[in-house]
């Protein structure tokens, strides 16, 4: 086990009936608030109104700043920040989902500095400040409602980059999985191959041999994910079913299976988020393309660590390391398959005449990212595996 | 899945080399510390000359109360109190295991209060306030390093109870494996069995009938713990080996595996308290003397759940849910003589004839722990077992 600090402070307030304590938790950080949501799901859903009345109850006053949309834009955070500064909120409050939370993350930087807020996304510059922030989850995949990244694209470019900071971990997130209820089988989908992919990364991409604990946690948790995702989509208000999604993903990438896994890298993330970022594809669609890709792509580096995923997760027999690990992808992205999560670029219409300009782009991410092994040619040559 | 809440803002900072990190960490609440310490192994080990050399490199000014001793008591807590309270700390440092965390805990509080300390332990009183407490760890077992949970016995009584409070929450605790590998094989299986009896104290006593993941994890863990306390035993300064067994023993209560599983009782911890209060035996040892006792008396009430366990982590074949399970109650209480932890009062040396008295003195934590079932009846039946 390498070296490690672990700090997660952020108070998960977790069940049913929680978004009522939404005031008083927002009360112990301020008196004005600047609410982030999304296009506004959480209207149909009913979570607005909970939340408004929850905020009301505490005299808190409520700014409010929607329109935040899935794969977040830099331009529109950008006028969350002038919002945030022209009102004078003491706190941020973010309604929603990953795209909602790093929308909010990223306007609670903005309101504290006078920097480009892209030089924090490019890793120029470090985030110093940032207002405290707050989030009642209504679709749960990024686990960025318990640790301390956010992702946005900046459409000059279309680069889908991230930040990292202890100043935008959430102080308090609250956790109904009723939220959840409402959620579309596609996005229900999409979260679980978002949760899943956010382990694997971890799993085949760390700097440590010795990881047996950690690869137990990620397999406990993947069974955990699947098995409720099946019920999710037979029956999507099945309580139970949506309480283990809410708090799995959230394992999934909160520090826990990562913990003294050395260097952990993130190469299939960095190849989707070209996708995500030029077709505007959900992040957990592109995903569920690039990840069988990549881990086909790799296998052959290290074939005992993709047939144990084989052996633990799907129960395959076969003994041969590697013919075991091909199994197992291929049994994974039968399972994205079959929840209805696409598996291949035609899936999602992106003409192979693209993988070009994908790799162009990804590779800026890659240099950001420091992972110098990803050429275009070395990405080129996953995408085509993606077909 | 039941409603709840975690929250666990310790920073935990792991590895080897760490120790020097304690005087910056320090510093960052106060200026003059007292250093809490138990009889002396921190010198042999050559953690003592770390620790000061690290507080005296940051300007820290040291007052030292050692002389902790396993099962601490409450005493020479209120010594420390005293100590506290004249000198003028602003900031308490445990060095050393649960006994003497627990210790420096009941210290953070008492220098802050006029209030009877024993009232916080009988439940009499809520705690309000504490120093900021840090520590570095020795002996890796109650995991108190990040929780927020002590333990004490009252010479007067020989009553062994607990105090709960976000107060005396860690700071920030440092992990250095190489710290463990002077523990003696003794301590080492005790530390095994204290962690793993944590875990399964929660796995058979919740009120949620849906743990599958909470279940997967404990497995997880557990695992890990047993195949490392295994190496530990033959070789003491095996780095991985202590590692996994420094982050397990804290895995295993740090809320982690009982989010979610409602409420959650200690029946096993409650008539071991007595038998470490009475006879000073460690607590590690008095649980492998329980638990499997415990678990043969109650096997009956929901056998598929012994069956998992005897099933998931001894492999037992056995078709029949009570029969698995109760091969897994004999294959634990085995594994746990196989590591030199005593599995009957015999081994210990407390005659049969205590049992009666034993559990007089346990009811009286079973009723501070509202564990009603348990009457002096039910208690000694299940110390009948432990012969």
């Amino acid at each position: 086990m390498q070296n490690f600090i672990f700090e997660n402070p952020t108070k998960i307030i977790f069940g049913k009936g929680q978004i009522g304590k939404t005031g008083r938790e927002i009360a112990k950080f301020g008196k004005k608030v600047l609410m982030v949501y999304g296009e506004g799901s959480i209207k149909k859903s009913g979570v607005y109104d909970q939340v408004i009345a929850s905020l009301q109850n505490a005299d808190i006053e409520i700014v409010e700043f929607p329109g935040a949309r899935a794969n977040p834009v830099l331009s529109h955070a950008l006028k969350g920040v002038e919002v945030a500064r022209e009102k004078g909120v003491d706190v941020v409050l973010a309604v929603g989902g990953g795209s909602v939370i790093d929308t909010a993350k990223t306007i609670a930087v903005g309101a504290k500095t006078d920097d480009d807020l892209w030089d924090f996304f490019t890793h120029k510059k470090a985030i110093k400040d940032a207002l405290p922030l707050l989030t009642v989850v209504t679709l749960s995949a990024s686990a960025s409602e318990m640790n301390p990244a956010a992702v946005i694209t900046n459409e000059e470019g279309s680069q889908k980059f991230s930040i990292r900071s202890p100043f935008i971990q959430p102080k308090t997130s609250i956790l109904d999985p009723t939220a959840l209820f409402t959620l579309s089988p596609s996005y229900s989908a999409y979260s679980a191959v978002d949760a899943i992919i956010h382990m694997l990364e971890g799993y085949f991409n760390n700097t440590e041999p010795e990881s047996a604990m950690q690869d137990r946690l990620v397999e406990a948790i993947m069974k955990t994910i699947m098995e409720n995702t099946e019920v999710i989509l037979k029956n999507p208000e099945d309580y139970n079913a949506r309480a283990n999604m809410m708090w799995s993903a959230i394992l999934a990438f909160n520090g826990l299976t990562t913990a003294g896994m050395g260097t952990v890298s993130l190469p299939a993330h960095m190849i989707e988020h070209s996708l995500s970022a030029l077709y505007n594809i959900a992040h957990g669609a592109g995903l569920s393309i690039v990840m069988p890709a990549w881990m086909s792509s790799i296998v052959g580096d290290n074939p005992s660590k993709y047939a144990r995923l084989a052996r633990e997760i799907f129960g395959v027999k076969e003994d041969d390391d590697l013919k075991a690990g091909n199994d197992g992808i291929k049994r994974l992205r039968e399972w994205f398959a079959s929840i209805g999560s696409p598996v291949s670029l035609k899936d999602v219409g992106i003409p192979e005449g693209d993988i070009e300009t994908i790799a162009e782009n990804a590779r800026e991410l890659a240099k950001v990212w420091g992972l110098k092994n990803y050429t275009e040619e070395v990405i080129a040559d996953i995408l085509k595996l993606c077909k």
